[in-house]
């Protein structure tokens, strides 16, 4: 049965920018653009853009951190504020003690908020249970959201986020590499492995023994590269063929160069750099360099709040000052090829018809219009999941 | 006839912040603060603050100017967008255009936003005109829109803008002291006359022709201060009695010192440092100095289309790196003394109850909860004019 979206004053592909197009859908996919007599939902002149892919998150955890923004804005430090029991170990130890049914409960609840937000895809983390069985409780967590959702979800193992409180590096290194690995890959949980490589995380000699062993049980790779220091990983996880590096605030020119030849893709996380005030990546210099850009939100308690992708959209441009185009293939086609995906974040012909109706005239009012809901109407696999 | 706002979880009246209380009204006026056994608003534990005050807004214009902001994200100097016809006179050639009619339709929908954002109290200019007539006729669309709005609304004759394309600077002048200001004051259409005084705008010298005019016929003085550079204008203001200076880019330690000694409230618009990377007021300074500080939105279409208090609050906290008290009390309190009133912005014994009830446990929630949508309620003068 095909259906079409009518009457779509501009529609954003992530490819090209086409005037005055009718969608036409057929199993869940975008079959043809260009003008149909068939019935289907009115856009009423809108604009149409790809539905977001938010490729970062690690939406499973319990608690908040907001007590650590207020210290921040008081001009406390990173490491006081972790001296005062704040950071990922806060987290982790909430997290730890959130039996499975709460955790998908405030993740559930967090989900569907970000789909109201224009979210149609979206990856999530492990990272916050540091044991093997707290790890495997999030994934399942992330399993149950996956089943119940409309929207697409991506899992990522992140036992590598840092290495626990109360255990010795080099045991844990073990534990990830030996029980928590072989476990996600056996119960089938994940599809990516990630890594914290950076100051007071993992060095890169232990990500690339964590990434080393993660890729022989066939996952696909991400790293954390480059945010609080240089460390080099995203040359070296380029080079093992990683799907992403994420962050990238101190990124040089020759990991651009060996992320560009690889495939890898740049995840931009303004939100993480505007909520810490800790510098931005070299967006001139990696827009240069031609790697595919993705960006996302970082959701997560400590670091990063906001799970709305208008308003991640909106510091792509301001705060990171990149063009407008720029960002809104970021926030789709971007995010899509951030998690391997080569079949969303775009309409074209064969695309996953999963879609947004913003009630703006053009992609700069995205921004300009910030402080409006601009969403008519949100469809998944051509079905519509929101309309206002 | 008293009434209550019962159960208040967390209170900030502008001054301290209290624990578990109701606030007793009458007549539109806080009369008490404790417990009472009146019946009344729940506000189920939840936090209120005053209403927010914006004191710096030019809400009244014709058309829009989204456009700039992409060239801007390109890369396009301010210059250079003006000679493609951009910038403030795109504005007035649009806005003289608009009937009386149809700005105040536009301005009603605006004003609307941003009562359902929580402004409970806002400043408006005049300044989209720049001739006696359009002048005249914006300030009749804040008049009537001050007598159809439930909330508070103060006028603010902005003639000295900037001068307008196609007149002599010195004739231009004399329209606004000969002609604009007697006329406005005759017709008390403003209590408040504001020149922008920079690079592009008015010279110190014609600034203070200006304000002196205004200041014999009885006008409060406020001013566009040390925006884009520094010309010294906020210490002359300061020492004219000036109510609020704006902007404050530049503003040097002999500046503040003279605007604390005056009582000169520091209004900051961290929209419109955001909207164009301009750089930000040296806000460490300013703290120190003692000045009362205000916050507001600078809404207007060129550099700051943010009408909503709350994005301004966080911008306020994230982009400024301010403390979240010094925001919320800039937002209520100080945006209260920015247009010289003692009796909002505050909810002590005495003051006009306008005020938010907000679904979050703490102040910092305000911001690190930025992309829901928090506000529960909103009491003008002890009425109750939105609830979810």
């Amino acid at each position: 049965m095909r259906s079409a979206i009518k009457n779509i004053g501009l529609l954003f592909t992530g490819q090209r920018v086409l005037k005055d197009v009718d969608l036409i859908i057929e199993d869940g996919q975008v079959v043809d653009i260009g003008s149909s007599e068939l019935d289907g939902y009115d856009a009423a002149g809108n604009l149409v853009i790809p539905g977001f892919v938010d490729c970062h998150t690690h939406l499973v955890f319990a608690g908040d951190r907001a007590y650590e923004l207020k210290l921040r804005l008081e001009g406390e430090s990173y490491l006081s504020i972790a001296q005062k029991g704040g950071g990922i170990m806060k987290t982790v130890l909430k997290t730890r003690k959130a039996s499975e049914e709460e955790l998908f409960k405030t993740a559930q609840k967090r989900l569907k908020k970000a789909i109201r937000a224009g979210t149609t895809t979206i990856e999530i983390k492990s990272g916050y249970g540091l044991s093997l069985e707290d790890e495997i409780k999030i994934l399942k967590v992330i399993k149950r959201l996956r089943d119940e959702s409309p929207i697409d979800i991506v899992a990522t193992f992140l036992g590598g986020h840092v290495v626990p409180e109360g255990v010795d590096r080099k045991r844990y290194l073990r534990i990830v590499t030996d029980e928590m690995l072989p476990r996600v890959r056996e119960e089938d949980l994940a599809d990516f492995c990630d890594v914290f490589c950076d100051e007071g995380a993992f060095t890169v000699s232990e990500t690339e023994t964590i990434l080393t062993r993660a890729q022989e049980l066939g996952f696909m790779l991400k790293v954390h590269a480059e945010e609080l220091s240089h460390t080099g990983i995203s040359s070296l996880a380029a080079e093992m063929g990683a799907v992403s590096c994420d962050h990238l605030n101190h990124i040089t020119e020759d990991d651009l160069i060996r992320m560009e030849k690889n495939g890898t893709v740049a995840v931009l996380l303004p939100g993480t750099s505007f909520f810490l005030d800790s510098g931005k990546p070299p967006v001139t210099e990696i827009i240069k360099s031609g790697v595919d850009i993705a960006i996302a939100t970082d959701y997560n308690p400590g670091t990063c709040p906001i799970l709305s992708m208008p308003i991640i959209l909106a510091l792509g441009c301001l705060y990171y000052r990149m063009p407008i185009t720029e960002v809104v293939r970021g926030v789709t086609r971007g995010g899509a090829l951030g998690i391997g995906r080569e079949d969303i974040g775009m309409l074209e012909k064969g695309s996953q018809a999963d879609l947004i109706v913003f009630q703006v005239p053009d992609l700069i009012n995205l921004v300009y219009n910030l402080d409006d809901d601009n969403i008519v109407a949100i469809f998944k696999k051509g079905v519509i999941i929101y309309h206002r």
